[in-house]
């Protein structure tokens, strides 16, 4: 039975808009995907871990979050064991965008945790462990997630609970095959250099399927992807970083997709050599935008991020943009405690995540953006064509817009080959939703490309993903949709 | 005319063994080589160089290093400007190794300096524009180093020299092709978390060759490598970084090779395909290795270094190990400005990088290292076999060596394929010269593997040091030699 969701005063906090996958036509997803990839099922379990959520939230003044305290010296928001995150603040100073010096508060969280997705090969067919996973800032509180997450803190059992299921997979010394295993990093906007581990094991033998937990197929997780806030962020970061050829890290290969997936995936996605660009000349691009800006930044007291008020229920900024960060407590009993309170992020607005997709010689391209977000651990990262906090620029003339934005904004709607709401990561942001917005390029290839903008493959972002700190979350999820997007044709 | 050194008392300072390239025999190489290789003329060349660099170096006490000043609070050596780099504490804490925690000098030096190679393809053969240049720290005061080797500083002129030769090649705006262009670390022992801008430019059009200048080709740099401290350690670090393919930044195809370089290199490097460990695996691997050591550093003043300490030449370690920083004057009339002083380092002992060789299939692999060093920006890169300072392991019990130490040192001459004493860094390491070795190995391939260490093929490497801080410099430097040996066979 999942609460209602009390309302503080006063405060966009609790408002975020929701457009939940309850208020689809799922008649229409169902009658779109043929009877095999049993998209119906998936979502009546979904479902039903949802109803079995004993949980309840409710909103708590930031000086009554349990074993978290405000240091006094700084006003950072900090966990008395000195563990999980802080809420510190940024100074930040970059000649990168219109405002040159903000400080901000920001998520301290130097722990690396594991996003670990258990994969199998049945009959040709790849299936990967999802686990209908609940957190406390998730819309509808349940969606699929990696068959791990879990912080260092939670496998060291700094909250006593139990180590997470199937941990054991991705720890050294398994029997089973590492196939990926890369330090990719989160919310630049909002974490101070976070990385997680996301790592795709492809599991030897059988495994038990416990409780919570189910093999998907690719296919049914592409389908699933076009839902509002089912996949979660981890997951779709995980699927990002999967690799098309038969498990070989390189680039897929037509025969290896043909062999290897069963799926039109094989027709479109292609060799590097196929694409406008060489990956030498993106590597050299993307590490042109980094010396070309500058991104200095400094740990200051919470307490002295200026334009930022606190109040008893909330850190705010002035305007009222951007953030908020609040304290909700948490009463359930399936996870791995009974129950707990921390601080959240919610945001004030939506965001807009978009890819521009193009076909050059047959071959899916993407037109993607170096990025310069303040928590970066390397000034630049690439990330979607366009993305922002889409009221923050309602008040700006169309020029002062962020680049691009008119070629996501002014499309014809057959050119829309993907629209959903995702949320981010449960566990650190309340009800953060994010349009994900994939669109189709008809006009001239290079008039669209400038200083912070290039053309690259499909197949060229997938490898990149591979590498640390190339490419940003919400570039990783939007891979992701693309997948989806060429898998699933414009069906 | 190069003057003589003095000695300043009681220290091993100024006593780095020479082995330089006059004490070589010359004749040797030169029958080595073919006529059109051309050895002999370069090497004359550089002689001349040398002889027409007017320089004097003079040690000077740590007090009197002009423009330099030591921080009265924290006894840091920094710069009047602020800029070049500084000499500060570092405080360590790791679970690497057999100790815990130290503290020590480091070279904190923040801005990223251009290391940039043009290059040109004439009639098949790859050539680029060297330039012999003098560096204080050089054995040799004159080593071959890349076209352009310019730290912010030199560019932004603020020590008022002219802007360096060919910088305009590798500014934004060029009208040359950008082939490579990656940030890659330096000494991870001596500098924190530097990098450098490594910088291949394909030059469109002609170029006049400027007085220190001259084009080299491929083959005639392989076979200087073989020469003690003739190749200064950007030079090899940026030729590491050249793609044997036909300028795509893609793994070389045998067609590729053999089409774009007439060199044997062409039937030994293969496409990963071919190699024992996928590259999926071997990133994997690292990533691994990267969350298994803890790595956590905290600049301290340099005055609180524990273990060290200031006398008014030199800052040293009490048991005479790992290196001391000291003074040093220069006067010269050819470089950007005639004279100036600076703090360097020198080591107290040689070094020792050295990498086993095997051939899988027919393809060259080299058996890599997972180290952890201080100032690595993360945790681990991917080191050479062996690397280590040679006489501080040898009060250790055999057991207590650097791992595969033996591979190296207990071997049959007719196996060591490479061997020569090269320099690093002669702006901020005084005559530092280190041993790099290249030994082939033909046991079980198995049991010299270890969690810290696996097999990968040159063109993996090859394909590595095209991502950012994967390779250390020491392997970057091997690698380079590595495909001198590839390409010279074992002549």
């Amino acid at each position: 039975m999942v609460s209602a969701i009390p309302v503080p005063p006063a405060n966009t906090l609790w408002h975020a808009k929701m457009r939940s996958y309850d208020q689809l036509d799922h008649a229409a997803f169902a009658s779109a995907a043929d009877d095999s990839t049993g998209l119906d099922d998936v979502l009546a379990w979904l479902e039903a871990e949802r109803a079995e959520v004993s949980c309840e939230l409710e909103p708590v003044p930031l000086d009554e979050i349990a074993r978290w305290r405000t240091d006094t010296a700084t006003g950072d928001l900090v966990h008395d064991s000195g563990r999980f995150f802080a809420i510190r603040g940024l100074d930040v100073t970059t000649n990168y965008g219109p405002v040159e010096r903000w400080s901000q508060p920001i998520i301290d969280q130097p722990e690396v945790g594991v996003l670990g997705l258990l994969v199998r090969e049945v009959r040709g067919v790849t299936q990967v462990l999802i686990q209908a996973k609940m957190e406390p800032g998730n819309i509808n509180l349940v969606q699929l997630s990696p068959t791990v997450q879990a912080t260092h803190s939670n496998y060291d059992r700094v909250h006593g609970g139990a180590a997470p299921r199937y941990l054991e997979h991705f720890l050294a010394g398994t029997r089973d095959r590492v196939r990926v295993d890369v330090l990719q990093s989160e919310q630049g906007a909002r974490f101070l250099r976070k990385r997680n581990r996301n790592m795709i094991v492809e599991v030897i033998g059988d495994v038990p399927v416990h409780e919570g937990f189910r093999w998907l197929t690719l296919r049914q997780l592409h389908r699933l992807l076009r839902l509002d806030n089912v996949v979660n962020m981890d997951l779709r970061s995980v699927l990002s970083c999967l690799q098309f050829s038969r498990w070989s890290a390189g680039m897929p290969t037509r025969s290896d997709l043909l062999a290897g997936q069963h799926s039109p995936l094989a027709h479109s996605v292609l060799a590097p050599d196929d694409a406008l660009h060489t990956s030498g000349e993106l590597l050299a691009w993307s590490t042109d935008a980094r010396m070309r800006y500058r991104l200095n930044t400094r740990i200051v007291p919470l307490s002295e991020v200026s334009r930022w008020q606190r109040d008893k229920w909330h850190i705010a900024h002035e305007d009222g943009l951007y953030f908020t960060v609040g304290g909700v407590a948490v009463r359930m009993a399936s996870r791995e405690v009974s129950g707990w309170m921390q601080p959240v992020i919610a945001p004030t607005h939506e965001g807009l995540a978009a890819m521009v997709l193009t076909s050059i010689n047959g071959v899916p391209h993407a037109l993607m953006q170096a990025k310069l977000e303040a928590g970066n651990r390397d000034v630049v990262e690439i990330a979607p064509t366009v993305q922002c906090i889409t009221r923050n620029y309602q008040h700006l003339l169309p020029e002062e817009r962020p680049e691009h934005l008119s070629l996501v904004t002014d499309v014809a709607p057959e050119h829309v080959l993907f629209d959903a709401y995702q949320s981010e990561e449960g566990g650190r942001f309340f009800r953060q939703q994010n349009k994900y917005v994939i669109v189709e390029y008809h006009g001239d290839l290079h008039a669209v490309e400038s200083p912070n903008h290039r053309w690259m493959s499909i197949g060229q972002l997938k490898n990149l993903v591979l590498y640390s700190n190339y490419v940003n979350v919400e570039a990783r999820s939007l891979l992701a949709c693309a997948c989806a997007v060429i898998e699933g044709g414009n069906a």
